[in-house]
């Protein structure tokens, strides 16, 4: 590839008609995507592409299985009426994954994200090698089982809790648990190949972007672009999509708002700095208030009793981490002017509405001393597999975006 | 268009041949830009584009004076030595302006970004018929006089004190004169077509988006991207550049930081809410806090006199605001990940080195507690002409890009 391409000019240059070619076909299939019923004259009018280009391509994506001819209409007009297209599917499969410091989560989806099947299991081991093997186990089993059933596996896509090199797939730094350079996509990419099934690529993210994806690439149409996927768990990362593409930063740190400041010389962040978002929001803040921090971590359990109590207290240290989340909101909304921000994670599940009327109050406080209405905010589509079902999205992010593959290549 | 170019699909799709010859010479353009003295087969071979092609796209370009051959060094090898291309501009200007709430500079560059001419002057009328007039008076003089002298003037671009409606030119509302939807680019433009320079193109945009913008488009290769531009003036604005692309938003209010709580319940700012940065950061505070704000604004004589005094007063003020940024500074970088942050604007110019090593220290406490390297940042290279330069850099930035504007005119 030429170096123009992977550096400061992200456009394929067109002479490569390799990359001609994935564009080409990336296009046809997105127009699909937004408009079922097309028949190929129409991709041929909507593409720019001649009909015979698109005869081709759409002869290949049938043969995939990307695309059905739907039954032609009879109408009372003369001559032959063009066969409307659509995203088929029936036969793809995408599988998503998320690793967290205590729990597994695979599923499967279709290419329009609906949810096949889900599986979760408790972390039976907190070291890597553990938590690796039985990851691997999981989605092996599962891609295993969708081949048997005759469907065609595209690809996968894990999300795990911290920054990620996404090239290589190495978990570099897991904050919570204290993992450093763990090569999850290599591993799984090893396992796959010893059983024979090599040929399904493997994709790691960082949990927050990968629901940040769920929520465009399995969204409605017109995506919502700026969008801000806040993660709260234990602890708070985003996931932000800018002008159709995942934003990472420079060194895949991007979007760790988790770590700004909200209060100067605040509470002790476990970054080491003072006062940072994730000190006030994250469900380690929500425990050390409400006694259920042990040695060795948040106690769920004591936690999860205490809420079903409803216990004043519990509900009174939600409602104050609600409002910290609200002033997180007002600046990640001026900071991006995003179309959406989606929020979810452990600690919208648990502190339900009061949690999230806290945070939205405080953001309507802010869009009224201002004069301006409030952006849009809300819960995730896929509550507590956003992070999953976000794996088989992003997974479809990749193979609908060929050209940056290619570009990577170097 | 095809619709799909424009919403969701960020690429063309290559069935628009319009569009792939645009593609292709801004392609050859930027290679160009980064490696002088390539050949046509040089240009071949990196960009994919067959001989010919390249053959017909540079015989255009030297034509249009973009690009000029460069003497062949006579070697003792044997055969026709292929002959040196290189990016010429000496034919070719660019103009940029900026209409502050006081002063309008206009200045004129070459592609390269040498500056050329510099013109600038207080506003004779701060209404927005009085600016606009001396603006378009203004520019359309350096126009016409580089058109004197021989040059091809590609672009015009203007920085205004706002957020901007890119595709109108109207500046939508600029809180620190009070100004709303003022149709500045369609003023502009109809000038130029009465005065018979209707061929020349204007874009405004805000003004902290022209001075980023300036950072990588006349910065040096390869460029810092993400590249964050934080302007320090009477209000506290960014421009960001993301992949190779200014990012606004969804409605053109993207990286207003300047509105993000730095203090919760903080001091009242200008646009209603409490505790935003510019409300610690920008000259207004700063004149507050030294006895130099009068009722019609900052009394800038007064200011000036007491920084020249060397006023312990006013050195804390400006100390106090340095802090206030090096929060910022942080927030910024754990959000964006950014290769660079760049400071500039009126209060980097007035508060000098204590002001930025204030903002610098607090940036490095956080990144010291955190064990990690604080991010680059540095001073904007081209100082109190950063947005003015920087409308002749977007000028430019919007020609590099055609497909965008081709995307823009469904």
């Amino acid at each position: 590839m030429p170096d123009a391409a992977s550096s400061s000019h992200p456009l394929p240059i067109t002479g490569d008609q390799r990359l001609v070619k994935a564009i080409n076909r990336t296009a046809l299939l997105r127009l699909l995507r937004t408009g079922a019923g097309l028949s190929r004259a129409d991709l041929a009018e909507r593409s720019g592409l001649t009909r015979s280009t698109v005869s081709l391509i759409t002869k290949e994506l049938i043969k995939e299985g990307w695309v059905a001819e739907d039954d032609v209409l009879v109408t009372r007009a003369l001559g032959r009426r063009p066969t409307p297209l659509r995203l088929d599917g029936s036969r793809l499969t995408l599988i998503g994954a998320e690793l967290t410091p205590d729990t597994l989560r695979v599923v499967s989806t279709t290419i329009h994200g609906e949810v096949l099947q889900v599986n979760q299991a408790t972390l039976r081991q907190a070291d890597p090698d553990g938590a690796c093997h039985q990851l691997i186990e999981m989605v092996t089993e599962l891609v295993r089982r969708n081949i048997d059933q005759g469907q065609q596996v595209l690809g996968i896509g894990v999300g795990l809790p911290g920054a990620v090199e996404t090239s290589s797939g190495v978990l570099l730094f897991a904050p919570n648990i204290g993992w450093r350079r763990v090569a999850v996509g290599a591993r799984l990419r090893a396992e796959l190949v010893s059983v024979g099934l090599g040929q399904v690529p493997v994709y790691c993210q960082n949990e927050a972007d990968l629901a940040a994806i769920g929520e465009t690439e399995f969204g409605q149409h017109p995506v919502d672009d700026p969008l801000v996927y806040i993660s709260c768990g234990l602890g708070l990362g985003s996931g932000i999509v800018l002008g159709d593409t995942l934003f990472t930063g420079a060194t895949g740190a991007g979007g760790e708002i988790g770590h700004t400041t909200l209060h100067i010389d605040g509470r002790p962040c476990s970054c080491g700095r003072l006062g940072c978002a994730e000190a006030y929001v994250g469900l380690h803040a929500i425990a050390q208030a409400t006694g259920c921090l042990k040695d060795d971590g948040v106690d769920r359990a004591a936690l999860n009793r205490r809420i079903t109590a409803r216990e004043p207290l519990v509900r009174a240290a939600f409602e104050a981490a609600g409002q910290s989340l609200g002033v997180l909101l007002q600046n990640v909304w001026t900071t991006f002017d995003p179309r959406a921000i989606v929020i979810g994670g452990e600690v919208v599940a648990l502190g339900g509405q009061p949690f999230v009327d806290a945070a939205l109050s405080v953001l309507e406080t802010y869009a009224a001393q201002a004069g301006v209405a409030a952006p849009t905010v809300r819960l995730a589509r896929f509550t507590e597999l956003a992070t999953a079902v976000g794996g088989a999205a992003y997974a479809l992010y990749s193979l609908m975006r060929p050209y940056q593959a290619l570009q990577q290549q170097i």
